[in-house]
């Protein structure tokens, strides 16, 4: 018999729904390849396996399955801390909104993964599983890391800028940051109110949908599904394409080519320039309300912040709340403004990261790439594409409209069969 | 000298920073007013005198001024309890965000003060202090029997549909919820992430603008200073004016008489029919929402959850995910077409609530006057406009475009002279 932690979590749920399979096998599976491996990748922040093989799961969707949750999500059994020694050693009472409706859906949690500081830029320990001198990127660096080293086959990431889309894209697994608000946060340390997406990662489109659905209680399709038509494309190489490295524009014609060959009807597409507004209002917004939110760690705890997450939260308030508010606003005029981007096609395809994952572990990579769909709240997934110069993976994203992520995760499929 | 604990909390702060009042004498005149109501308000959840008199109040804004914590608030040196058995004896780590800028700002925390549970339906034991045979009114039940009682001059509240708006009005005090967004809900036990929005109470629209400010670092301008010219005001019955009691309808044409003497321009200005759609949204994202954000709760701690929120949380739920989505594109949409029906206007004036505080216990009101507002995002401030058949007072609420909090308060103010 083959081993249970290389089979999809979709696959392995329904074997373990038919008895063909036992829970426990597959738990046992991905505990082993935890053994082998964490002590060169450092994806967890806790990780119990007493605890994990003493845990009943409930009777569910996810009945069985093993998840890794980012210590940004609080659980009621497991110490929280959010990537600062600010938090260390703190025991929430209460499981995050999050982890308690997968915890009702059956899933077993393995641990709390590695995040870099309060979800922002310091990194963790965390290192690529490709290959460890690499970065896994971040913030989402612990769950990235641990889906691609098989240690479950599901974890839980939270995007701000690129905070999900970026690790998983350097990781070579499947990303998705569903519509702004999908999944709710409490028991999350929100850091931006108006950015912060929690999303999952899986090593399938398919994987991330039976996840997320069960958690949002949302039927999110079957991605494998065929479709009945094949999907009009709009090749977004973004207003910052002049940041993207020589393997991502190889990258692109490559991707292009497949999905012709697929069937898709392409066309060019860019965000109109007035989006480049952005440029100025996502930092405002994400070091602003990250300013305001850590107004206990800024006023009590302030000796436990990191140098680099200072200046940022001390740049975020020196803008000011009236700035503030503009840039919110500027987020809610385009927000109402992308559908009209979108006229004519079912998504857009979109670069997922500059390129490679970047050597050393100091610095988890720029999520320039990812800001624009943050911003905007809408849903992005990101799919396995090839790998670079130094034969680590690359990703490209799926990207469509607030609301419509049923439809975005069956196409984003379509991507991953057409370039696979 | 007269007792410190009659002056606003603007006064007493400029008198604090000049040196003619000692911040103790304010901090033990409100002291003393606890001792002698307390026990038959019963606007705290917990109340130490020991631990407020030890306090060192930062310098700042509010130097010295004494405020109460709704108790959905953490702080990180009371419990917290969110109004349920279920988190009894929760010692938070941290102060709630809006907590700890208040700190930073010279503010002394005089307690936790009642809310109804997890800030819904089932109520605590507060009394309205003009007749403590009356509910204060709810959610934010201690908050505004407290600054209505003398215990504090300055209050947190929060509100998802009226929990500011309507106690405020019932206990004869200024109530002010913010614009969405204004003040961050980092450490606040949040139930519906598109609905609720921390606010203020006070006795005076300047002290509501003092302390929102200071919390939020923005500044809301002197609502007392003189305005160049008189307002545009709406005056808006509101789609539930069928809901009004006889003394709101007696008080509406009161306010019309004085806004109109005040030199005032006005006409009548209704919501569009398509507005009458968030009397379908409102409940499915509140219930929704926050029966999402219990996912503990639910979960792990269920015999604990009051009948009434119960069913309330399964009524949300069976309403399904696609249904919360549309109701939360329909909050979207009219969030967007509110500002073309503010044309030409300053401010909207329309009922706080629908009547006085109801007697009895047992039940904090009804939030039909306030739950278009909370689900457009917009600044509400209600201010005191008489008195009802039982003696009870009433309020008047001012309604602004999103963002416009400092035009709005100043209005406000206009009307509470004008009116009072």
């Amino acid at each position: 018999m083959s081993d249970p932690a290389l089979l999809s979590a979709t696959e392995a749920r329904r074997r373990i729904a038919a008895g063909t399979l036992a829970a426990r096998d597959v738990l046992e599976a991905y505990l082993d390849r935890i053994a082998a491996r964490e002590g060169e990748i450092h994806a967890f922040h806790y990780f119990d396996a007493a605890a994990v093989r003493a845990a009943a799961p409930a009777a569910g969707a996810l009945h069985g399955l093993p998840i890794g949750v980012k210590d940004v999500l609080d659980t009621a059994d497991m110490p929280a801390g959010y990537g600062s020694p600010i938090w260390d050693g703190y025991r929430p009472r209460a499981d995050a909104a999050a982890v308690a409706w997968a915890k009702a859906a059956g899933a077993v949690v393995m641990g709390k993964t590695v995040t870099t500081e309060f979800a922002t830029r310091q990194p963790g320990l965390t290192a690529n599983p490709h290959n460890t001198a690499h970065t896994p990127g971040g913030s989402s660096s612990g769950s990235a890391a641990g889906v691609a080293a098989g240690f479950f086959p599901l974890a839980f990431g939270t995007q701000t800028a690129g905070s999900i889309i970026r690790p998983a894209a350097f990781c070579g697994v499947v990303g998705y940051k569903p519509s702004y608000g999908m999944i709710p946060r409490l028991g999350m340390k929100v850091m931006s109110e108006s950015l912060d997406t929690i999303g999952v990662m899986a090593r399938s489109v398919a994987d991330c949908a039976l996840f997320a659905g069960a958690v949002a209680r949302f039927d999110l399709g079957d991605p494998d599904a065929k479709p009945g038509r094949a999907p009009r494309i709009g090749l977004c190489r973004s207003p910052v394409w002049d940041k993207a490295a020589p393997e991502t524009i190889l990258m692109w014609d490559r991707v292009a080519t497949a999905l012709a060959n697929a069937g898709a009807t392409l066309q060019g597409r860019e965000l109109p320039e007035t989006f480049r507004a952005l440029d100025v209002a996502h930092p405002i917004v994400m070091n602003g309300e990250s300013a305001a939110a850590m107004g206990w760690e800024l006023a009590a705890r302030r000796d436990g912040i990191s140098t680099v997450l200072r200046e940022r939260l001390e740049w975020g308030l020196a803008q000011g709340a009236a700035a503030l508010h503009a840039a919110q606003s500027t987020f809610r005029q385009l927000q109402a403004a992308f559908p009209a981007v979108m006229e004519g096609l079912d998504v857009l395809v979109t670069p997922s990261a500059q390129g490679e994952a970047p050597e050393g572990l100091a610095w988890t990579g720029d999520p320039v790439f990812n800001s624009y769909w943050s911003a905007l709240g809408v849903p992005c997934i990101t799919v396995p594409a090839g790998t670079g110069p130094n034969g680590m993976p690359l990703g490209i994203q799926i990207v469509g409209r607030h609301g419509d992520d049923r439809a975005v995760l069956a196409w984003a499929q379509f991507v991953a069969a057409a370039v696979g």
